[in-house]
């Protein structure tokens, strides 16, 4: 039968790179079990904390962006996202990566949440910004590979395509389910 | 201002294994652009199918776990979650991932859909399974270094707990997002 008592947490005890990938690094750790007195090494995904951007136009339209995936090899259709620099407010980094990657810029961001990406191998989170008002005015900056192609999606329009297998990213599903939770159609 | 025309798929010229990390392989592939005549490497992380169960008692509570997770050295309550078996059916795997982590046992599942755990680094799907009726009735068979505490939740509340950070796994906010789409409260 299932234990009902709170498992006991392992202590990390060493730290190794085990690969640098970019933008991620493997690490390998090896973690000790106190009660159980067992060790063992475990691999972790090492990336900054990431932020995703539901940003919306004054005609409740969704920013979204469409772009070839290399984990996949296809192309994807999500939320504007990227890394949090350094140092960087996830807000700000919304803000930048919205602006960066379609050309709109908002102001007045909110913090919608986070979610761990995958708390299982992976050290960071992933930020949910929402931007109201946003506007296309500024060019795009994209980084080196960046090819993205910008859609407007009338916010109504996106529970059906979520539904229909339109949004196949687990990251951009966490930023509108946190968008409808706190703005319900 | 941003090009509104698709952008072109990369190909994948060549792939080297980077580095084994038991649960997961970094692959290191070479792709390359055609219209622009572009190469680069890039590091995915290549990984099973994955699947998360959303199991249901007669009740009215869903079966969650709360575990130890390496990648953020804390416990996480999540809903059961695994590897799809190679050649393994997702439904079959749900069940078996809901038995051996918790005991619980149930029969008629059904796929209420899939996400990429995240389609610019990783190669997988995750599927998401419901199994309603479920009854604890077997040992559970906990792999090498898991301990996995059951807690039975009831259904009503998992989205005020959503709201206030309870769950922090996004491929558990997805299937509990997959599982409201289908069946409302």
């Amino acid at each position: 039968m299932p234990d009902s008592s709170e498992p006991e947490k392992w202590v990390k005890q060493d730290t190794e790179l085990h690969a640098d990938c970019r933008v991620f690094r493997i690490l390998k750790s090896r973690f000790s079990h106190p009660a159980r007195n067992e060790k063992g090494d475990f691999f972790i995904l090492d990336a900054p904390d990431w932020v995703t951007v539901v940003a919306i136009t004054p005609n409740d339209e969704v920013v979204t962006v469409n772009q070839f995936r290399y984990g996949i090899e296809a192309l994807s259709l999500e939320v504007p996202a990227g890394m949090v620099e350094p140092g960087e407010d996830p807000l700000n980094a919304g803000i930048r990566e919205l602006r960066e990657e379609t050309g709109y810029t908002g102001t007045d961001p909110k913090l919608l949440g986070w979610v761990y990406p995958n708390p299982a191998i992976q050290n960071n989170k992933c930020y949910v910004v929402a931007i109201t008002g946003v506007e296309r005015n500024t060019p795009v900056v994209w980084d080196d590979h960046e090819e993205i192609q910008t859609r407007l999606i009338p916010v109504k329009n996106i529970p059906s395509m979520l539904a229909n297998g339109a949004f196949t990213h687990s990251l951009s599903w966490c930023a509108f389910q946190m968008y409808f939770q706190k703005y319900s159609l």
